[in-house]
């Protein structure tokens, strides 16, 4: 069975925080853990699949016997390993096969499943030769396919990366470099996402053409704010909301004309000028009445954590999940909420539990470690100094957040002073982004493990003063 | 009566946005006006003082006849005119006579009070002579006061420069230049007032000093985020919450200790030595049984916007007061929040009323007009772009948004295509500060004109679709 752990308890987490807080630090581990099982990729596909009596049901649609003769699974993400195992749990021998590009084989190495699915590594974040063998398998495999075929794709996190075929005459080496440049200027997912889409046969579309006439279904699992089906993995089976003019408008606005190589500057230039048809437009046949279903996203998360602080009696409010910007402004946002919260019972009445979700960004300046969501974390210790009955948490509901084994921090009002006894000079961690060693060294790193998920991040305070 | 506007109707604040957006235009007018309302200065006194068969109540207090000789109203502040007089009409001839420093008469130059009322005028927001002049004529009224005698202080914002005495050594330059130094280096009220506390004879509880033994009441309208009584005006009643090395600190965190003037250094040091004991601190005699109401604040208009939103249909929440930090990182927090509500109803069901009060902070890189408020809404102006449904409007609950006529900005989905129409260039009044400019030739600008109190700004944002 999954291998993934999806109970959090004080003792699991072993956070010098939460313990001391005790209820509030036990509420909290209930809160985490119902976020994170609620976005996980087996259960949110089993919950959107179903076969019974012949008629499977994908999403609202219903495909009965005779409506279809064969069916066939792809996925490409990092949740695709659970993702397919549900399909094949639901549809079993009704699959003729599933081959799916991942990151790693996570618990799906122990079960064979007697040939039925294929599980090719790629890598991620940036692409590989190995992802490029790894999509040029998966489409060799696929025959030429009828209107009564039937193609479930199952989509993450991480897709872009590891499902990608460069287009004729960009070498692997340029779609690395454009990656690494866009990555370091600051551009958002959305961004890097516009600009492979262009470049790239099997993205924006490119993978619905390919199978085409078939009935094409696509699960998805949203690891991008706000949801944009054709930006998750970059869109292999959705219809693309983005052109040339978007790709270049993202070059000039980072001014990355002379930086990029001259094989993507030429091949932007040739379709910008008409010289190449984009392929996925060339064949946008009945791709786009194509069913796409959004298995699950970071609200999926931040409502389950807000129906269980609801039924641990909290009131309990979603603020946003649209948070983002650098984690030190954030700080300064959440303290004003929490500040009023505590003052005048706003947004709601105490005890309560408002929870954010999001994904922040973490301005670089020092040489130390940490994530987004412990320098989040590291920027409220000060704020909260004082306020007591305050149980602060931000997270990955991946639980991996930087290149650190935690998942996040928590914060209440006496973590200033656990770091003033401790000597740690909060400024100098804040200076240095070096999260990790400050919560390491007050026990307040929140680390939960892999979590088999990745939904973006969630920030959960409880208040009870 | 009262000069000020105080009912806002679409014809009299004359802005497109408002008007083109019909029922929630309206709206939004009905909204501004009964938040303005709820925190005039007169009627905030008015609902905390009482006179009924001899009996008066300030606050939760209750005086009785026999338990007081004699009455004195002392003001200082913006607001001190309507303050006044809501004392004056409720006490009348119970009362000896009513002082105050303020910035200009307003209303009260109508009416004489027959000689009961003096008021004097001195400068906001830099302390002039004639601001030293007033409290030093103020002062010198306050007869020898005995425990029967009651004095009511009516404190509000602008109190610290209008009614000052310099600690002696220290000239009204060196306050001066003290205060430029500050506000140019971004130091908030807070900070500001933590100086000026320490260097002068009637801030930081000095006037109680002075008053003892009465019987002190001190009423007090807020322009300070989250309401630090000792903060408004630089409590001139109230026990100071910090001290010296509170001061020292500050010197210390925005490297003035070379710029500040000797004199400022040298009683600082002393203080700090222990060779000058802060006046306030020798006779902390019963000052600090005084009685200090908050009769009005941001939150008592946020409350008023939703309680209006709430009668007009609108699901509605106040989600901070506390809403600080640079108006570029929070338009993108409040844009998060906003699309959070369009595409997952949360916070709240819509149609929704979401109402957020506090003071940005506009980091000045051009040579535009504008204000904070202005400033916010322009860098909404493209977030809301294609947003049907929605009517964001920020502004000052003084009617005084920067230097300018406006109180603030509205925008809708329409205001981004309306400045391409008009060839405005929004990057450009964005990065010169010239959100006024912008918002003007859009017919955006709201205008209310003096309003008569001061409680910070507020945020509405009503999304309708």
């Amino acid at each position: 069975m999954m291998k993934y752990i999806n109970q959090f308890t004080p003792d699991l987490i072993k956070n010098k925080v939460i313990e001391r807080n005790k209820k509030i630090g036990q509420d909290a581990c209930e809160i985490i853990a119902s976020a994170i099982q609620a976005a996980d990729p087996y259960q949110c596909v089993i919950n959107n699949i179903s076969n019974e009596g012949g008629v499977i049901r994908i999403g609202k649609r219903v495909v009965s016997e005779g409506e279809y003769d064969r069916i066939f699974v792809l996925g490409m993400g990092k949740a695709s390993p659970p993702m397919a195992k549900a399909v094949i749990d639901v549809l079993k021998d009704k699959i003729e096969f599933a081959a799916i590009v991942t990151k790693d084989q996570g618990f799906l190495s122990e079960s064979g499943y007697g040939g039925l699915l294929s599980v090719l590594i790629g890598d991620h974040p940036l692409p590989s030769t190995s992802s490029i063998e790894a999509t040029r398998t998966i489409l060799k495999k696929i025959p030429t396919l009828t209107s009564k075929d039937l193609v479930i794709v199952l989509i993450s996190g991480g897709g872009s990366a590891l499902f990608t075929l460069p287009a004729p005459g960009i070498s692997l080496g340029d779609i690395q470099r454009m990656t690494e440049l866009l990555l370091r200027c600051g551009a958002d997912i959305s961004e890097i996402n516009t600009l492979r889409k262009r470049l790239d046969l099997v993205k924006g579309g490119g993978l619905a053409l390919k199978l085409h006439p078939a009935q094409v279904h696509t699960l998805i699992l949203s690891d991008v704010i706000g949801d944009p089906l054709d930006m998750i993995a970059s869109g292999p089976t959705v219809p693309d909301s983005t052109n040339i003019e978007d790709a270049l408008n993202i070059i000039e606005k980072y001014s990355l004309e002379s930086e990029l190589p001259d094989s993507i500057l030429l091949h932007l230039k040739n379709e910008n000028a008409g010289e190449i048809l984009n392929s996925k437009q060339a064949g946008s046949g009945n791709r786009f009445e194509a069913n796409h279903i959004l298995v699950g996203s970071n609200f999926t998360s931040a409502k389950a954590a807000h129906k269980k602080a609801l039924a641990l009696g909290y009131n309990s409010q979603i603020i946003s999940t649209h948070l983002t910007g650098m984690t030190k402004n954030v700080a300064e946002f959440l303290d004003g909420i929490i500040e009023s919260e505590i003052v005048q019972n706003v947004p709601i009445q105490k005890p309560a539990c408002l929870i954010f979700g999001g994904e922040t960004t973490v301005k670089v300046t020092g040489s130390g470690l940490g994530g987004r969501n412990q320098d989040l974390a590291l920027n409220m210790v000060q704020r909260l100094a004082g306020k007591e009955g305050i149980l602060f948490i931000s997270f990955a509901t991946d639980g991996d957040d930087g290149p650190t084994d935690a998942a996040g921090g928590a914060v209440d009002n006496l973590l200033y002073s656990d770091g003033a006894l401790k000597k740690l000079d909060i400024q100098k961690f804040i200076e240095n982004n070096d999260a990790y060693h400050y919560l390491e060294q007050t026990g307040a790193l929140i680390k939960t493990g892999a979590t088999g998920t990745n939904v973006n991040d969630l920030v959960v305070a409880l208040i009870n003063m």
